[in-house]
């Protein structure tokens, strides 16, 4: 088929033209579908029934330190559990705090820690003029929503699938005292699905920022969540990279079992340096008297270890393998040859990034919305929900039925045809 | 027995020595008793079992509105866990926000959002020059810690057995609009035990407040703690007392499950005003997708509804009520004539509050300590842990077996007596 492009005005009309005729077929439809959530979907969530009966009445709740995780205490977690999340994360147990059910809430909490009581005996970020977090894009809006709440400036990195733009981030950060942070989804990111390449790690590692309270926040979200057993990204662990390269206390790194276990019933963690972990277990031990260590120890007894952990995850993938697969076919099938569009092909995590053409993103969920399929807002993966090209929208397969999805991602081809064909017409 | 105080200086070193000798018995024991912590024994901690079996593998995990507890989402609880715990903090379920597993997390992030973004739309507390708390003394320590980690000014208000002294209260609140907030432990309080009379929380309803962000803390932890079933104590209920006062967003009500269930992995819950509500949910929806859900099911299903909750708290008074006999009689036993301590007498919660004379406590705690038997840190009770008396004693009966509280009790009266007699001596 002819690129829309290279269409004449006539050609142009006339695809347009069939182009809403389908669209209404899709209207009369009546469809409510959905692929705005990275939510696990019904039979992800089955697979983890099995740990509800990990533990019951009959069952001796010590840990292996003897702790009863009835009780009061316990603010760095279970052994075992920082064993079982250290396996997951690449980190030694001792650098690791086990968490309530959120790493979203781990996170928000990190900054606001730095906003009332500073970084290690730095002043705090509330008491400064001006803090600054550097945002690569397209990225995680919750992230961009915790930066926003406290007041703190954004300033948006592009990404390529090497990760963010390395060049600027280290012109940024070595010049500029204000800029405190960088919100970073070094793998499987989210919304693009690519993961940070050695290179950009190792850069990551050796930045030499000006403000000695400058944190990375490594939300290593994906880190198990392949879609494939023999293609899988390897990305080089952080903390470790970082003490060779003499920055030991530059990473705030964070995961969950959230799309592991039950979203909103995991465990989540945070893995540090040493002098990273004094300094927030000064707060924690004010805080709170410990987080959940039933929950902790469910989760040993129905993973045991990273073994069982990792046999979970490719059930995971046998789940949502084919959705992705099914978007991709589709996107392929009626987009490939049209030049309106280009879209990443993870190997894990929970996302499609889709690029629009200049100033259509927008349209195209517009379209979608109307015709019944809901698509993460137009603008969302940007600080402040601003896109400067409106092209960027993430689309999320793993909710719903796969016979649903294959629906909806025709829908949101033909609306991508649509809004494109539009675009260009009012252009010529 | 004669008086200590009116014993001649011959008559009182006697004691002394007498004391003295089997002082030296209890040391040559060797115990390791503990009587610091507010904690449930194993035997109480049995008692929740069941919960671990209310969910499993065959049952379906989906609330009373359909919700798949397993997934992401639910900010402010499932309904039938706001009502379970509405009912159990006499509260409109609609008024309540279920949290994660610990209220004290809950008060900790209460203060940090004022202090990072105010009240209601009024000035961040920590954008002010100065910030106070009035503190009723003897208090719960970990409130305290919080208000002192956040640099806010704590100034003490003395209590009896009708709550704090409201004509302070009424004098600082009204006329000092640095005064932001006070602690408060309404119900079987940490550490007296007493309960706030009808009169004192109808005037803490009709306080007027200097500053229109002044917010009472009223932390119900030992809402159904009672240690009797005849003898119970009632405080009105303060949410509604406000709103008929013309208040109604004056306070902050917390509430847990972790001495009901398991310390640790239980229900925190907040109940407050549709206006502070909204305030916080403001501030909720950035921090995290929602709290731990299944737990929230799993509370709910074991208790069923709030009778099957009063039937469990019945057994709990029936484990620990001979703990609290047990201290109560040591002391009357061993002290009852000789002046030299008086302590309070609870309905309910965890806690006996010792009076020593003026200037004993710390060396009371010291000489248990030093025959094995571990007290809370005298001056705990008060803000910066300055008892300005060295005289308040916190005694935490529940943790220990019966045998060894018996034996601790005991230990406890011959130190408070031999240091009584020693103090009494040098001051002759």
């Amino acid at each position: 088929m002819k690129k829309y492009a290279e269409m004449t005005k006539e050609e142009l009309s006339k695809e347009i033209e069939e182009l809403k005729v389908q669209y209404k077929k899709y209207q009369d439809m009546s469809l409510t579908l959905d692929m705005s959530r990275g939510k696990p979907c019904t039979e992800q969530l089955d697979l983890s029934m099995g740990m509800m009966d990990a533990l019951n009445s009959g069952v001796d709740l010590r840990s292996e330190d003897g702790t009863d995780c009835r009780n009061y205490g316990g603010l760095t977690g279970l052994p075992e559990a920082r064993q079982l999340l250290g396996d997951m994360m690449e980190n030694n147990p001792s650098n690791i705090i086990i968490y309530g059910n959120s790493s979203l809430n781990v996170m928000f909490d990190t900054v606001s820690r730095a906003m009332t009581h500073g970084v290690m005996g730095n002043k705090p970020w509330g008491k400064l003029d001006k803090v600054k977090f550097l945002c690569p894009v397209p990225g995680y809006d919750r992230h961009f929503a915790i930066t926003e709440y406290f007041g703190i400036e954004m300033i948006p990195v592009p990404t390529n699938e090497e990760g963010p733009d390395m060049d600027m981030i280290e012109e940024l950060v070595s010049k500029d005292e204000a800029v405190k942070g960088i919100w970073c989804v070094p793998k499987y990111a989210n919304p693009s699905g690519y993961s940070y390449s050695d290179y950009t790690v190792r850069r990551f590692a050796r930045l030499k920022p000006a403000a000695k309270d400058f944190r990375i926040f490594w939300d290593n979200a994906y880190c198990v969540h392949h879609l494939y057993d023999d293609r899988q990204d390897h990305i080089i662990e952080i903390l470790a990279e970082c003490k060779r390269a003499g920055n030991p206390d530059l990473v705030y790194k964070f995961a969950s079992t959230s799309k592991i276990t039950f979203p909103g019933s995991g465990l989540a963690a945070l893995a540090t340096s040493p002098n990273n972990m004094e300094d927030i277990k000064k707060q924690l031990k004010i805080q709170t008297i410990g987080h959940d260590k039933v929950n902790q120890l469910r989760h040993v007894r129905f993973f045991k270890d990273i073994h069982g952990l990792t046999e979970h995850m490719k059930k995971h993938a046998d789940v949502i393998r084919p959705k992705f697969e099914a978007v991709e076919e589709a996107l392929e099938k009626n987009l490939g040859e049209l030049d309106i569009g280009k879209w990443t092909k993870p190997n894990g995590g929970y996302f499609i990034c889709f690029n629009a053409r200049e100033g259509c993103a927008k349209e195209i969920v517009l379209l979608a919305k109307k015709a019944g399929v809901t698509m993460t807002e137009a603008g969302a993966t940007w600080p402040y929900h601003e896109d400067p090209h409106d092209s960027d929208i993430r689309i999320a397969p793993t909710y719903p039925p796969l016979s649903e999805l294959q629906t909806a991602a025709e829908l949101f081809c033909l609306c991508v045809k649509l809004a494109s064909a539009q675009k260009i017409l009012e252009n010529m």
